[in-house]
């Protein structure tokens, strides 16, 4: 794709939502997703698991603490979605950012605990994945799964060390066992 | 829809598990499963919390650790659909769900650390949602999104306190309001 879609995750507490986040991310960088900042404490151990990732299997994407979110959104260009279950239905943002140019970037928030009631001024969309209260990392999930098709989920990134594609589903499975012993 | 479709979470563990599994099923549950089931370590505190939110938001979803996965899976009758990214691509696993009766109920197995070999042998389908690690959490959303699709999430749950649907995006926002006020 041409335009990028980068991730904010708000307020992220070492201790509490470091796999959360981790798996914000990886589920992000799946879908193509090149940047990835969090404001809350810096984390260096959840940034290094996510670099492991990208070290292994490839791609670009570029994880960054950010000290503000203020400063960073206001200077964006680009169109920002914010996820919450009070936003409108998610079909009604994806139908309206495919209106626009497939040039402009995106940037796509999801809160931490409590989310400042400046990030639904500051976002050009409040989307809810549903009216249920359920996850942050499953509402990425499906918006991005929506919007771009899972096409890109079956594809290797530039520079992996391993790679699933084009294997068959035993060569699959021999990586596998592979991967388990490399672990034991 | 006629079918229960259940999860279950291998070895879960407290401490370091606890908001990951909290996840999974509250995905789960938002797409209207109706059974979660974990391995490992007993964790009432994480039953409390998804418990909480049926108590809030409503539905019947059942949460029960299991001493063992073996017997469970053994006399569980319907298809078992394992998520793991060594599989064959989910879109072939649905088309081939889609094509059994609606009745026949689903268990969706998402690993934790290791997955024992035999959850390969003993589930119908080992599927991949994508061929990167990203998160068990999207795997459930995306393989659920593709399956049942989204219409199911706006909907409300029968006995909730808190309901979302048929309400204005203006009278969403003030719902939130009274919500962070409740909570503060």
């Amino acid at each position: 794709m041409s335009r990028n879609i980068g991730i904010l995750r708000l307020s992220h507490r070492h201790f509490r939502d470091q796999r959360i986040t981790t798996h914000v991310a990886l589920i992000a960088r799946a879908f193509g997703c090149t940047t990835f900042t969090y404001t809350g404490e810096m984390d260096k151990e959840m940034e290094k698991s996510i670099n492991d990732i990208i070290d292994r299997w490839g791609g670009t994407f570029e994880v960054q603490h950010l000290t503000s979110y203020r400063s960073y959104i206001k200077n964006f260009k680009g169109k920002i979605i914010h996820f919450s279950m009070y936003g409108e239905d998610h079909r009604k943002t994806i139908a309206d950012v495919k209106k626009i140019s497939e040039d402009e970037d995106l940037l796509l928030i999801v809160g931490g605990a409590k989310v400042p009631p400046e990030i639904y001024e500051l976002s050009h969309f409040n989307t809810a994945i549903g009216f249920q209260p359920h996850s942050e990392i499953g509402a990425i999930a499906i918006f991005l799964s929506d919007f771009l098709g899972t096409d890109i989920l079956y594809q290797s990134f530039s520079g992996s060390k391993i790679s699933l594609e084009n294997n068959t589903k035993a060569n699959r499975s021999i990586i596998r066992q592979q991967e388990i012993k490399d672990d034991a």
